[in-house]
């Protein structure tokens, strides 16, 4: 029985210095040059680009991973491979592990119950066949969907991962919904909140294993939704090519320096592509940047 | 290029006179003894359990098919299965289409805008990449969360494929969110009622490509629904297993027979636990009493 995600997560910041966390968002189309060679050799398109794809995840974990906390893959550019890209997805968790990273699945799912429990199953714990136990990706944490409430997060939660849930995202069309303004007078986000805020066991860290994904592109809503919810762990996305700073994040950090993780996939993959130079040494520049900012601003 | 879905949708429902869709939600411990023998032979045990998967749903297919108008795979319970459980998928997608039967992936997926571009190439896209064009699953229509907003819609709807949002689901929980009373007096499960009545465009069959997903288990909520979406296609999930009756149905099929879709899982996989004799005919029976019923109904 492994500790509880919270405390793993915060002793991987200490541990590692960092609150960075890679997010890895494969273009098949876009990757790497020194990736693009493994798409050599037989197979089927979907096989050769999941080929060349795991080899540019390998090459940017091993160069920005050192910098980071954790990797978040993020599975839609996996599954648009089919099977081959499921099996790179779970190949590319294996290396971030083995480089000493934790993952954070950015799946998003939300569904009714028994549902909810086939995708925890899937992301984070074991199937029971007639064939066997069938192990899943082994996740750390994912993301979720609270729009079909608590009883549609309650499989999550009894799985043991770690939960971020969305609670106020990053793109525009988030005010949509998210932002609409109850009867009461709160918006649907701060709704949200609390429900993350009741899920959430504290562990002796300070920090609860359900967290909240909070866009860094409006640093505005911090200070209210680090109110609502003092334990959770802040996944903050958005940071450099959505327009999101991580020096707008002061207060994620309130309960410690893993209450808030900086997120970045584009601006670190893409690195190369504003500053020149090698795209592994771009990359850990730019993480490298991340982190240093994050960890003076959270001390 | 082929008809817009709502078209297709309505043509089907037409010609095979039928508004049931058979949910197709395999759990791998507990299949139909006739598909069970299929795991045996070599293998790990997810490739042995996704063979047998694939032998339940063909089974059942073939079985409760004729009497349906489309199939409704539950993504999570293929994805418990890694990569051999996403071929599985494809493979049951294309046994339905062999079948004459539209494909509603049951995806319920949501992300920023981006993101929901790579789930529309997974789902019913393809994907360029550096080997060249791979195929998506090749969904006629998927399911959708509309918690990020309208912009994060806008690449579902322009993959061209039907669309079903979620609106009020049919779970008990789905009132901690959904139903959530607005400043404006209305609930925030109207508000997404209007979204997804501005996203879509109303095609010659009078439907919309962009649906709704509607719980057959609170039918009070069918009226007002209609009224603010006069053309979307309802999916109505929770009908059976989960405490909802046909019967109750009504105010779906005012557009036409084809503005409501019945659908059903365990009621119609199970139907043998209470009605008892071979699976197959009892799934007929029970997906031929829907159709009946619902036929009646929206006449």
């Amino acid at each position: 029985m492994s500790a509880p995600f919270a405390q793993r997560l915060s002793d991987a910041v200490a541990g590692r210095r960092s609150q960075v966390v890679l997010g890895l968002d494969p273009d098949p189309a876009q990757l790497w040059p020194a990736a693009a060679a493994a798409a050599a050799g037989p197979g089927s398109p979907a096989q050769r680009a999941a080929r060349a794809v795991v080899e540019h995840c390998r090459l940017l974990i091993e160069a920005a991973g050192p910098a980071c906390v954790a990797v978040k893959p993020q599975l839609a550019c996996f599954e648009r491979l089919g099977a081959p890209g499921w099996a790179a997805l779970a190949e590319v968790i294996g290396l971030a592990h083995s480089g000493g990273l934790l993952v954070i699945a950015d799946a998003k799912r939300g569904d009714f119950p028994p549902t909810a429990a086939a995708y925890a199953q899937a992301l984070a714990g074991t199937t029971p066949t007639l064939a066997g136990e069938v192990p899943g990706l082994g996740a750390d944490a994912f993301t979720a969907n609270p729009l079909l409430g608590a009883d549609a997060l309650a499989p999550f939660v009894a799985s043991g991962a770690g939960l971020f849930v969305l609670v106020r995202t990053s793109n525009p069309g988030a005010a949509d919904v998210q932002d609409l303004e109850l009867a009461g007078g709160e918006r649907v986000w701060e709704r949200l909140a609390r429900l993350v805020h009741e899920l959430g066991e504290v562990r002796p860290c300070g920090l609860s294993d359900i967290g909240a994904v909070m866009g860094a592109t409006s640093p505005q809503h911090l200070p209210r939704a680090r109110e609502l919810m003092p334990h959770a762990i802040f996944l903050l996305p958005g940071v450099g090519a959505q327009g999101g700073r991580v020096e707008d994040l002061a207060p994620a950090f309130a309960p410690g320096r893993a209450g808030g993780l900086v997120t970045a996939s584009r601006s670190i993959a893409a690195a190369h592509e504003s500053s020149g130079g090698d795209p592994g040494e771009a990359a850990h520049a730019e993480a490298q940047r991340l982190r240093e900012i994050a960890w003076t601003l959270a001390g």
